[in-house]
């Protein structure tokens, strides 16, 4: 609403909005927990202030608690429609934002998604993740420093990603584990793999997030990447994405994850480039990308 | 936190973050429909302060996301997690006081509740509400007045109340209809109805939000009221309730429903003071209340 009309609300309206809020601050006062009361305190003055800001109708309350009934209903082990919601809204990004500040040139994190496993194969340092998701076949190579430039040994990547249909093997209605594994960087701090050449997919669009999109003219894809999370001993894990250079998608990210030092460039190569670890590539198109990636001090 | 804490985000951090609601609140710019861009957008905005405002954590990111699952599964068509969040937070009641706004001495709104029923049956102006329902009879009695003191006759009043072990009929598991009805005032604009003497609940409190009143140290308790809905033609309809003046509870409310102007005297009857009606109370104490109701304006 606009400055003219909050103006509107006479000054003993606007006193007696402010006293409901007092009362609600004033509820947690015997709270023992004093971060818990701190968030609550928070959120409650953020809250009241957007329904007062807006005017809240009671039939837009009304459907606010209906939308949240909906994505309650459509959530479940493998389908959670509140981080969808908390995505397209941003406020994943913006979580991730207030808990990874940049530090020195670490590279910078973005949103770790709905479909990271726990269980994945390990494989190799050269290893291929595909484990029979259809797909470009893509070279992946980089090194894990610190951010004095000190190689890092050891670190445990983790790397996830959809096949060239758009879907995360968890999103088949079978048990397969494809497009995912860890490895661990060499000696040198080096890594490489095999894995996809990312293509876009749209997040999960059939439920009351997708009517949300669909509402307010936002398309549900995501620009095209390849998911890592980086870990090693002293050193802050890191929750990242790279992009591919040229995506169109690359400006409307549905859940605002790029960031320009994440884009890299997926060079193609012609079925007849042979392999840098010779592997015979049967004929088929591929691509290759690097990505060093540096991590902060834990606790930085 | 406090300023000194924000203040230890250095300046390039606070850009960095305010640049991710930035995109957020442009992805709306293709919103056809202005309200709803404008409700999103300050949502956007609210919801991103709130988060870099306590710095929100990673780990608190995810017990909000759970909270909200758990929130949407244990809800179903007699069970509504949503709106008792709403309530608990006084988001409810902020809305209440945003859409009806004090107009002269019209009769203060307060919250819907979860407990209204659409189809109740329908009493003589006099009758009595309880059908069946335990607890002590108490006589109502009133007049509706529109703003300039105007008798309104025809007035519709709705009225519903817990029994006296503070269900209430939609809590119990058969299809009993009691504690709840609907009558019109005559031509005086006058009403009377024997219902119950309001006592003390709790909402339910076996979920999320019954660990949350925990975990902040607060009662699921409201104060006893009774609930009224009345409505005519050409006047503003008001959901209201009537509370009892020297409940201890009046200033713990957990849905922060109490209004000063909306205590009132429950006088007690001693078991051989005749009913107003002439009715045979069989030995029982009763109570009796006053409460004139004024209706603003429609529109107002
Ligand atoms: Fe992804
Ligand atoms: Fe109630």
């Amino acid at each position: 609403m606009t400055s003219e009309t909050r103006a509107a609300v006479p000054a003993e309206q606007q006193a007696r909005e402010a006293e409901i809020t007092r009362q609600v601050l004033d509820s947690f006062g015997d709270c023992t927990d004093p971060r818990l009361r701190e968030v609550l305190k928070s959120l409650v003055r953020h809250l009241h202030a957007f329904v007062r800001e807006v005017r809240l109708t009671e039939d837009e309350w009304s459907k606010g608690i209906d939308f949240l009934t909906r994505a309650g209903h459509i959530t479940h082990d493998r389908r959670q429609e509140f981080i969808l919601l908390s995505d397209v809204l941003g406020a994943s990004m913006q979580t991730v934002a207030v808990n990874n500040q940049a530090y020195g040139d670490a590279t910078e994190a973005t949103v770790f998604g709905p479909f990271f496993v726990e269980e994945n194969p390990e494989i190799e340092n050269g290893g291929d993740i595909a484990f029979g998701a259809a797909g470009e076949p893509c070279w992946v190579e980089g090194t894990v420093t610190d951010s004095t430039g000190k190689p890092v040994p050891g670190a445990r990547i983790e790397v996830w990603e959809a096949d060239e249909d758009g879907f995360y093997d968890t999103q088949y209605g079978d048990d397969r584990t494809a497009a995912r594994a860890h490895l661990f960087t060499g000696a040198d701090g080096g890594y490489r793999f095999w894995g996809l050449t990312p293509t876009p997919y749209p997040i999960p669009h059939d439920g009351p997030v997708g009517e949300l999109l669909a509402a307010t003219g936002r398309s549900p894809m995501r620009a095209s990447h390849l998911h890592f999370m980086v870990s090693a001993p002293g050193l802050r894990t890191l929750v990242t994405h790279i992009f591919v250079k040229g995506d169109e998608l690359l400006d409307h990210d549905a859940v605002f994850g790029v960031k320009e030092s994440l884009v890299k460039e997926f060079r193609r190569q012609r079925p007849d480039t042979p392999a840098p670890d010779g592997r015979d590539l049967e004929g088929r198109a591929w691509s290759r990308v690097g990505f060093d990636i540096v991590l902060a001090p834990d606790g930085a």
